[in-house]
């Protein structure tokens, strides 16, 4: 008899309405920084649902909570572990990062429905900071999972008030002194598996309902400066100018193209804040500040870009006798899904007759992280019109709940349902 | 038997230094706003510098100062005037405006010295306003003078703080009711002189220490919107990208290139602000503003410029499927300075050997508003570096020195000296 794993869709509506109250700002939008009274409020609320669930809930010496569920042959065995994240961008909507989380509570509450009891423990998990927004540095819940937190990171970062995350920690009540025991070993993980919202327009431009992450992209971030002269621009004669506008812009369009030109590959390439000096209509600028973001989930490709971006701003600084400096901050590889992973989901999507696309995530994720210590998978449910991290960000309900079903789906799969128990 | 009017360097850099401690910022800025304490502070030395000279000190009802030389033949004859403004930019230095004024007053001092009498009278002005930092329009003494001022104007006009340009007049003890007072008919003005510093480095680059300035660029001002997508820059290909910033870049390189095709007509095209939103590195631009500035003393080459950015920006508008608004603010004719002018001037730097340049001013000055009414010509000593507008705005005091000489003597042709008075 085939049973049906159907959820709820009054339920997880009505739980991400509450969740996006609490935080609320304006009509639609959510501002929930990791630690600060409004998430701490948001950790309860989830903390209630978890037990709800029925699932013996702690908050690890990293602030991540995890509610794991202990209807299994043997708790001791590799946990199945799911979840996302619920703190927000500077100024957020309500699906980023809730949706994973309420729609793992949702299929721990499908699976006590139907009575399964799986072989594996389930653990649902709720990473701490995840967003860069309070401290300027993302991920932070599953670097302390995976052993990239440390003392001096969290004593390093510090809010816009100059509190650390390791007194913002102390602050809540939590022991970042302990921070080494969140580390997981992984030999107690079989796997991550993260539902979130795709932030791009991909499926919707493609009218399909749920995407199977094939990697999560790598990430090559810096700042290049360039040093041209500030010139009256009535009385400087086009040939005397160092326009540091028009050499920065060459570097705009280059970007472009080189990402164009490796696009089929999935690389990407932004100039996303610009800041022009001294900035007034009648002087030609002096100074550009732009940042540089190339992503991708083909290293080579990635590579590409960064090299021929390299050369070309080489050219335009030796062409324009102009000084430009470039200084990369950040430069991580693409992080691929384990192929047994992308198989296993796409074989309950075609079960399940969901019309899917296995397609890059451009975006970081905590799964990104948790690949250091087991095997990971994501689900991507469709963003209207592609807005994320915005008041506007909305994604469909009726998407939610497809992802849900999935998401328990693959989750009865890998926890391996016993049925002789 | 040959006189020489070798004007006073130890006195002209005096006055250069005694003005600039009034409102002085930092080691050599200098903010004078128009109608302001420190303002008012260095119209109250100039005056007594004027007086000194022997010169008949007025102010008209648009705040201009007027001194005027009553060692003439005929007092009601035309005047020959000379000057420029005292006040400064937003952060300006010594010598910008100052030269100008403090240079024709040495003038008039060598011509007392030397005991001339003039047919024509000679009058010392000081334009009021001619900056735009504290009212956002420039101009406004000389606006005064040729018939352009308005009582909408001078009220719709404000400063940071809300203040009019009406209520600043009044409160300094000023009439602007009195405005059409400061109205020059043309029969009472035979020509105006001034001197400033060139603001550019062309005379640097040809190693020339004077140049006579052919025509006064005329300048269109305006804003370009370019409607984009703000999308997640990770998750949103490259093809379904409408990148702001992008879109910008194409229009700043056109514009420089075309204004380097018109560049040997003297034509002059800058993108001096840009501002980018959200403003994110991670997020694609979904709006950028940024302004547009075209100057020419060649009106064909400018409005070719003009007339190509205008297509380009329709053209990237279409390809990129992109709402691109440009609102133009200001639109004004190059004018030019009368050939028999020039030819004064250039027969007195012959005259006492100095190496001249014919060049155009990119920058604007009061001289092209008072064409309107009058003969104008205009003298430019070199820059350093080409910097004005900033601190670090320097003329050597040999340059203001020669210019001064050379003024001098033009002022003595043109006023026509009596001999047997």
């Amino acid at each position: 008899m085939k049973r049906e794993f159907k959820p709820n869709s009054n339920r997880i509506e009505s739980n991400i309405e509450e969740l996006a109250k609490i935080g609320k700002v304006g009509e639609s939008g959510v501002r929930r920084f990791v630690f600060t009274p409004e998430e701490m409020k948001a950790r309860e609320y989830v903390i209630d649902l978890m037990k709800q669930a029925e699932l013996q809930v702690k908050v690890d010496a990293a602030g991540n909570i995890i509610g794991k569920r202990l209807r299994c042959s043997d708790t001791s065995l590799p946990s199945v572990m799911v979840g996302s994240h619920i703190d927000t961008p500077i100024l957020g909507g309500k699906y980023d990062g809730t949706v994973g989380v309420l729609g793992a509570i949702e299929s721990v509450r499908l699976l006590n429905q139907h009575s399964v009891t799986t072989r594996h423990p389930i653990e649902v998990v709720v990473f701490a900071g995840e967003e860069l927004a309070r401290f300027g540095v993302c991920f932070k819940g599953s670097f302390g999972m995976v052993g990239l937190l440390t003392e001096e990171l969290m004593r390093e970062v510090k809010d816009s008030d100059g509190v650390s995350y390791w007194d913002a920690m102390l602050k809540v009540g939590l022991n970042p002194e302990d921070y080494e025991s969140a580390r997981r070993e992984p030999e107690t993980v079989k796997c991550y598996l993260e539902m979130h919202i795709e932030q791009g327009r991909v499926l919707e431009e493609a009218s399909k309902q749920i995407c199977i992450v094939q990697a999560i992209a790598g990430a090559s971030r810096g700042l290049a400066t360039f040093h041209g002269l500030a010139d009256h621009a009535g009385a400087t004669s086009m040939n005397l100018r160092k326009d540091a506008l028009a050499a920065a812009a060459e570097v705009v369009l280059c970007l472009e193209k080189y990402s164009q030109q490796e696009a089929h590959l999935g690389s990407v390439g932004t100039v996303g804040a610009l800041n022009v000096e001294p900035g007034s209509m009648n002087i030609v600028p002096g100074k550009v500040t732009m940042s540089l973001e190339i992503r991708g989930v083909d290293l080579a490709s990635k590579k590409r870009v960064i090299a021929n971006l390299n050369r070309k701003i080489l050219e335009v600084s030796t062409r324009r006798e102009m000084k430009i400096e470039t200084e990369w901050s950040e430069d991580s590889d693409p992080t691929p899904v384990p192929q047994h992973m992308i198989k296993l989901i796409e074989g309950v999507c075609l079960e399940l007759g969901i019309d899917y696309l296995i397609m890059p995530s451009g975006a970081g994720h905590d799964a990104g992280f948790m690949a250091r210590i087991t095997d990971m998978g994501m689900i991507f449910v469709p963003s209207v019109k592609g807005i994320s991290h915005a008041p506007d960000e909305y994604t469909r309900i009726e998407d939610i709940s497809l992802g849900t079903e999935l998401l328990t789906n693959v989750l009865l799969r890998l926890a391996e349902e016993v049925t002789d128990f």
